[in-house]
């Protein structure tokens, strides 16, 4: 990750996308969400979605994943050039979560995160506060998932392994 | 679970808890969250959690599996007195996700959820929407995630198979 002073409000980071099938949907669901319209084709069909789809969770969790790998690869590609990459600490939240659209087997989400704040933190010197709007667009260009989320970012200068 | 109409501002509903094992923690993060903090016991210690601890995701996705069952147990109690059972839609979303502190390896959550406000749909007559604060405490009494959610409850006499 770039130090939080590096980072620009409107910055849009693009995080690649997923192909949601019906094997991971309900591998998902039986799991974490074992309701009917996503672990039965045919309870799915007379359900209100018409079809099966995939759980809220698992699509907001498709995210996380995305966001760890992109985060991941910037980070490797920047230690390649032989430049510091600041650490992220935990988050504390989001905020704001929509399911706009059903995510159906099929369809493919392609992730995306905008910078919509960043300030220095209060109460962790050094450190900033960075928030970010993640939204989740499936093929026909139709917005599926939105949130925003806040995340520490370290600052240049300040020590690793903060915040506690 | 309940038609709307029968739900009281105030109710709560105890969802049973869940105990997050290492290999669990490790199951999830692999696929969802691979930060090192929560796959690897050694790197964790060194990280600001200072120990392997599950993901924010998984700590919310463990609510949901202990909401489903909750509502399919009472449905089934409630066939098995020969009551009708209310059916409910999708989840535009929720708000206010807050991870409060990490929830470790052998860590028991307790989750429950507190029903804080109850109106009629504008948008899909006869149906009702829902509006619960959802929290989870460790073993030490100690809150560790807390969000608010919302879903569409049938009304009493409304069509089943509603809101598209």
């Amino acid at each position: 990750m770039k130090f939080y002073q590096d980072l620009r409000v409107g910055e849009k980071f693009e995080l690649g996308s997923r192909t949601f099938t019906a094997p991971d949907i309900k591998a998902f669901a039986a799991k974490y969400d074992p309701q009917l319209f996503h672990l039965d084709e045919a309870a799915a069909v007379k359900s209100h979605f018409g079809a099966l789809c995939a759980s809220g969770w698992h699509t907001a969790a498709t995210w996380m994943r995305l966001m760890v790998d992109f985060l991941q690869r910037g980070d490797a590609q920047a230690r390649a050039r032989g430049e510091p990459t600041a650490e992220m600490g935990p988050s504390p939240g989001f905020r704001e979560m929509k399911w706009l659209k059903p995510v159906y087997v099929g369809d493919t989400i392609a992730y995306a995160s905008e910078v919509i704040e960043i300030r220095a933190s209060g109460s962790r010197p050094g450190w900033g506060l960075m928030s970010v709007r993640n939204t989740g667009v499936n093929q026909k260009g139709e917005p599926v998932i939105s949130f925003i989320s806040v995340v520490f970012v370290q600052g240049r200068g300040s020590k690793s392994g903060e915040p506690s």
